[in-house]
């Protein structure tokens, strides 16, 4: 957890303007926090750039996290991403990352390692005050280590 | 332009984090751009949160500019966007927002003035030396002066 978020604070300077902690990081999921001041708006909630930016960061340190796990250098790219933002975020929220399809994750390593490329869908919750408050799904793809 | 900017720096700061700058402002568009270094990741190059994030800064200021413009007080909240990142982006870019159907806005000021409520899509074009870089679209809603 230390790690991911110097890892992130290091490489992301935004992660660190946006004061982004991480809350836990296991390879179900990457919880992520972030306190309002830093991404407060104009109307005294998140700007909704803010809670896009630390979904694709949680999305982005799952699979990060799970490849360096299997020892599997790559490349992650985001390719498209949706969101939904479904309420107003007036406080600390989080953002909690999963794969869609987890039965998927032994075909993406496969692929990966045979073609050298390979596609993974990750979704992330939007959390606050108990509260579901928006939902990201981001496509990325992995590049094998060649360009790793 | 200056106005715009000042705005945005004052009241999002993390518009300021990123160092985004207004570089054209009108009714069919609104031009901003924003250099590498806030805005790097661990590839060195334009963290995706930083383009997403500057795509929803230049469709926002275009509908506030148009709502500014004709004198009515609203209250404008995201609800959805997708963004497609086509390319990596390794120094200044651009994000040119224009409206996804420019003959609607007529309708959107009268659904607004007469139910409260309306609704509009905007486009954000992300260039980066002179090539398209990504392609943001996002689902704003105005809600009328009681609320604005």
């Amino acid at each position: 957890m230390a790690n991911l978020q110097h890892y992130l604070h290091e490489h992301i300077p935004l992660s660190k303007a946006m004061e982004v902690s991480v809350i836990s990081c296991t390879e179900e999921s990457v919880v992520l926090s972030a306190p309002l001041a830093p991404n407060i708006n104009h109307r005294e909630t998140v700007f909704g750039g803010s809670a896009s930016a630390v979904a694709i960061l949680s999305a982005w340190s799952l699979l990060h996290t799970r490849l360096c796990n299997a020892d599997i250098k790559a490349r992650l790219v985001i390719q498209r991403n949706t969101m939904n933002y479904e309420l107003p975020i007036a406080g600390t929220f989080t953002a909690t990352s999963s794969l869609e399809q987890p039965a998927q994750w032994s075909t993406f390593v496969r692929m990966l390692n045979k073609k050298g490329r390979a596609r993974m869908s990750v979704l992330s919750r939007l959390t606050y005050d108990g509260q579901n408050v928006g939902l990201f799904t981001g496509e990325f793809v992995a590049l094998g280590s060649e360009d790793a």
